[in-house]
């Protein structure tokens, strides 16, 4: 890992390393693109307060959560991998499953809605576009078609993030200080429906259309950024590098999560599901049972051509659908007998179950699995 | 079709029709059945008053509707057809979208609980599963995975229901005089969480088990139903025959809806969707806005083994997607340029909109599609 430089030696090293004729701060400043998400919008803040006034209350659920939208897709066409359309078929099941029990509404885009920003790039526009149209949604929530809730009971902390406008899984000393472009992940991140947001869309978009942007942008990330292969531009090294770049602009309002994972790298969490499943129980969100597990460098929908084979992809993608599966079954007395298969089996309801006034079954061990839109618990 | 007959002509010429040492009377009798969808329950409607009793208004929604869950399915494996996931994903994402705008919960099945009841029998041990566990639930949708939303604004008329059980797409003299096979169609129904749901399934599976059962029911229902071709029983003739031979029992509360598209058959809609377009808008339901399009026939994940070829089914099933995804679109400002492509473009924005009071643009057309779960309008 790059060693720590101060804000002043490191830009004037990453200067010197850009190409002389390529002035990045200009090329890529929002008001000289040549690209854009839209027309600048300068009073959002002002537009929602005066909705809000006319709406009290829009922006909770029932139960005075902040109102959150889940927002994630898939391309419009069919996959080229016969898979991939299977898995992200389970992916967004997994989706409807954990929405439901927590009180989340889902959009699942399906449309290229700026063929400029394609792949990993179409999150922008998108999220810009919801925001605008949902003044009442408070969070847009992004989660990649590659991300599996694998904590069925988990609930966000929203609390913590009630001064901050972006929430990513990352970590502070690996992004400000080692610079890595891995300090923080994009594939499960929250953004709050404000002005702050729509800047820093607006300050992220630059470096995605495709062409000159993105190639060029890429080649200034892989410079800026400690341990990013050479490759176009891609949504997360862009925001690191605003994160580093303009950091007092952004930082403050942006939260480094990692005391659970909001984002969950695949490879260090798929074989140690059974062990998991012996010595915890979901709840937990962390190393114990991880909230989501992302298959980072696999590419459902293109078969091999990501990091990991294809089949140890497809594989380890069915083990995360039914280890949160089972989640869910248990509920209904069903599990699979082992991770491996879609198959499953009636369980024995546990010893802990017990009664309530009805006389209707309630398994305390997982309440709130249980509780419906009003917080009842509902068996 | 078959003449009207008084019911006792008819049960005298249909046991003529039998095998002499076969009586499905007795056969089928949930008391003397070999197979049955679990412990009889015969106590529901007092246990889920206590429920109620309990937990006051959870059977409503917060805007007073009664609560509804959509369940729908498909297998666990791949599709053998490599373009019947993708379909499957783009039922699932429609079916996420008029939900999110109605306030309905989703639950999407990808598990056989019970081996026996396989293929469209699946359904019965899962709406039973589902009606225990959800005492706050107060109607269960099902809605096969072959079977579009394509009006978005189209809301069910709960009020008609409220001294029913059941609701499906049929017609009275197709079915209770003409004994029609297709009196009625159960890809898409209603069935209120009672006991007399769990007395019709119990009374209804008996003929889906594998084997002697299906097989000996399929002949049964062939014998017994007016234009049906012989193969094993089904659970929509097999409903028909309940409702015919025990008419007393069920009839009465079972609600045939023919008055909007609550099923409709595709092969009468697909070709008119754009004449719709140019002469109606959403909100119908009914034969100037079909409010679900009902791949009947067509088997997504079996390729060309269901009544119509692969490449048709496929084509129309995309021209009904993006027919009713046009209409989730238009309120973001896209649109298909045309039913039979994925791509999108921008539209202008239609002269009809007007600013609310927050200036924000609100499309006065659609005033249902843009309610939130609070009955807010959103842009």
């Amino acid at each position: 890992m790059m060693e720590y430089q101060s804000d002043e030696v490191y830009e004037r090293s990453h200067r010197a390393l850009l190409d002389k004729d390529f002035d990045p701060v200009r090329y890529f400043d929002p008001k000289t693109v040549h690209h854009t998400l839209g027309e600048q919008i300068t009073d959002w803040d002002q537009k929602r307060a005066a909705y809000m006034a006319e709406n009290s209350g829009a922006n909770r659920t029932n139960t005075g959560k902040p109102r959150i939208l889940l927002v994630s897709g898939s391309q419009p066409k069919p996959c080229d991998n016969p898979m991939g359309d299977y898995l992200i078929l389970k992916n967004l099941k997994n989706k409807v499953d954990y929405c439901r029990l927590h009180d989340i509404e889902i959009f699942y885009n399906m449309a290229h809605l700026d063929m400029e920003m394609s792949g990993f790039w179409a999150k922008l526009p998108l999220l810009r576009k919801l925001m605008l149209n949902h003044p009442e949604i408070e969070w847009i929530w992004w989660m990649d078609s590659d991300a599996f809730f694998t904590d069925m009971q988990f609930e966000l902390p929203m609390d913590k993030y009630e001064n901050h406008n972006m929430v990513l899984h990352g970590w502070y000393d690996l992004l400000y200080q080692q610079r890595s472009w891995i300090g923080l992940n994009t594939g499960s991140f929250l953004i709050r429906n404000c002005q702050w947001s729509l800047d820093i869309l607006d300050a992220w978009a630059p470096y995605g259309p495709k062409g000159k942007p993105r190639t060029e942008g890429g080649k200034l990330l892989t410079k800026y950024l400690d341990g990013r292969p050479e490759f176009e531009a891609d949504d997360q090294s862009a925001l690191i590098y605003l994160l580093l770049s303009q950091k007092e602009k952004w930082a403050e309002k942006t939260y480094l999560e990692s005391s659970y994972f909001l984002h969950g790298y695949w490879v260090i969490l798929v074989e140690s599901y059974e062990k998991l499943m012996e010595k915890y129980h979901p709840g937990f969100g962390d190393d114990r049972w991880p909230f989501v597990t992302h298959f980072v460098g696999c590419k459902p929908c293109h078969g091999s051509s990501g990091d990991y084979s294809a089949e140890r992809c497809t594989k380890q993608m069915e083990r995360a659908f039914n280890f949160a599966d089972n989640q869910i079954l248990q509920m209904y007395g069903y599990q699979h007998p082992n991770l491996e298969t879609y198959a499953v089996k009636k369980i024995v309801e546990p010893a802990s179950n017990v009664k309530n006034p009805s006389g209707l079954t309630n398994p305390v061990d997982q309440p709130r699995l249980l509780r419906g839109r009003n917080n009842l618990i509902t068996l």
